[in-house]
């Protein structure tokens, strides 16, 4: 790799590549509808305090993780303004350290998470609520408890999180709409008998539908990918990774150095558009191209994976380009735990 | 998590752990098989120098790796005897830089990349050959010819190579014997046109049936996974990721700490011994235990990866433990590119 790589071909494949114009397009498609504090980007799915930083100048003030690492991060990167931990952890010391430097709330569903979160020093939480998905939150009956016994240690309950993930992927939009206002009901539910002036919840696939919601955890809506591209969002696959073609097979494929360590692959393969993705090796893809002849060793490729979260978290940079240009190098500085 | 862990208790999860007795027991029913040069341990599974040092004091001083990034992590780490980039790249000046202070052999299947490694400076190549895998290698056709250009440039041709990466995971012996026999019929049909001293192929999934080849490309087999773990061999399960509990559910699921980020996930989900995994998020795991009255939250849970080198290389170091004794961290340090 150039030091300072100018262009794309200066770039050590596989490379993790951000569209410029297409990420600033998505953003300004966001905040067209959720400006300021409607929106709380949720940092996992980007993992970088550059980018936290350009969603910031934006307005976009409070910030969602899903491990405390991500919140030390963005402490670290001057990000204090509202941070949530949306997410249950009993880890919760590290997040009492920051407390004087940052306000920081932190999702808790059980006596066990609240009780750490006392005896880590944490000050503010939400009660996450159970609305559907089989992951964490409490039972809506179970809310109000935890959140007098939260106050009578003398923590600020700012109200309630619950996330519709189940309900994603629903291609629908009405069906979609009323499984999001299901789910949001319970929650609102839960509101109603924890108090407090915060009701979040929602992510990239339910930006626009999630209306009950105060603010919207989303942020796959910056990058995408190519399984939420399936949905009717005006947001566009802004990332992708560059390989280099490194052999050519006479009975038709051709493989390029981009494989499992450099993509997430719990949404099955990533995707091609000059052919068909057949195989993904450890550190090889093997490509069908629709012309064999079109291509030749040393060739670039650009490979749109199917998971943006996951497949971030295995890189070490974001490389900002536009067309061939590079135009930043953002580290992907929130990563591991 | 405390500077210098000394119990599993202590660890930050999700955490990588290597059980020392296992792992020691599969060093040992290696080498029982495969001594000294017989095999050339492929490093991209572990990824780590520590471990390497560890297989190099038990005879093995030749290593296999996947990228440039490896190659270049065992020179820095004094592995130098005779390293093989078991895989094309055009990428060669990083290689060839080092070749004043190691042995390194590249491989090369095609007029492009042998040029690179005369470009690159590098010295000694090897001819990869298609021997039935849909990925890399060159037809045995025009494997005498890229041999002796490789020669009339002063490159030491040190042999063959073909990896039968589609035979792996064959359940039958007798059937995968002769699949394994087929593949290196081309392989050593190769050879004779190619000359050289190796002919090197072969993996942990055929390390005992491959006895065609002068030295075995495993890795694996030091750290194991649920998918290699089907078949009859005498390794173990020597890897596991642990996680802590952060929620139980009225529903009769628990939640931990353990996703996405923390898997390889190419092979499917990770496996749990006191239950079923329902499914992995970012950074959660749900599972659905026997017995859900035996979990509480904080417990700690013992996750199988299905697939070793991805899931290594979401991680930045192994814990090496012994029951619940920290004995060491390896820092997983021949990551990215």
């Amino acid at each position: 790799m150039s030091p300072d790589p100018s262009t794309t071909s200066d770039l050590v494949t596989p490379a993790l590549l951000v569209d410029v114009p297409t990420f600033e397009r998505n953003l300004a498609a966001m905040d067209a509808v959720l400006p300021g504090a409607k929106l709380r980007p949720h940092v996992k799915a980007f993992k970088s305090t550059d980018m936290a930083r350009r969603l910031d100048a934006d307005g976009h003030h409070g910030f969602c993780a899903a491990t405390p690492r991500e919140i030390e991060g963005l402490v670290a990167a001057g990000l204090t303004d509202d941070l949530l931990l949306a997410n249950e952890t009993l880890d919760t010391a590290r997040l009492g350290a920051l407390a004087g430097r940052a306000n920081i709330t932190v999702a808790i569903d059980s006596d066990e998470t609240l009780d750490a979160a006392i005896a880590g020093g944490v000050r503010s939480v939400l009660v996450d609520i159970d609305v559907g998905l089989p992951r964490c939150g409490c039972d809506v009956e179970d809310s109000a408890r935890l959140a007098d016994r939260a106050r009578a240690a003398g923590l600020d309950v700012r109200g309630v999180m619950g996330y519709e993930g189940h309900v994603m992927m629903v291609h629908d939009r009405d069906k979609k709409r009323a499984k999001v206002e299901q789910a949001m009901a319970i929650l609102l539910q839960a509101h109603e008998m924890v108090g407090g002036d915060i009701v979040s919840g929602g992510g990239t696939g339910t930006w626009d539908l999630n209306t009950w919601c105060t603010e919207i955890q989303a942020g796959s809506y910056t990058l995408m990918d190519t399984q939420y591209d399936e949905l009717e969002m005006p947001f566009e696959k802004a990332l992708s990774v560059l390989a280099t073609v490194i052999s050519i097979s006479s009975k038709g494929w051709i493989i390029a150095d981009c494989g499992l360590k450099a993509l997430g692959m719990d949404h099955g393969n990533p995707s091609w558009d000059d052919g068909d993705v057949f195989f993904c090796s450890d550190e090889h893809i093997t490509l069908m191209p629709r012309e064999l002849s079109d291509w030749k060793v040393g060739d670039r490729v650009q490979i749109w994976p199917s998971h943006v979260d996951p497949t971030v978290a295995r890189h070490e940079q974001f490389w900002l380009v536009d067309d061939d240009s590079v135009r930043d190098r953002w580290p992907i500085d929130l990563r591991h735990w």
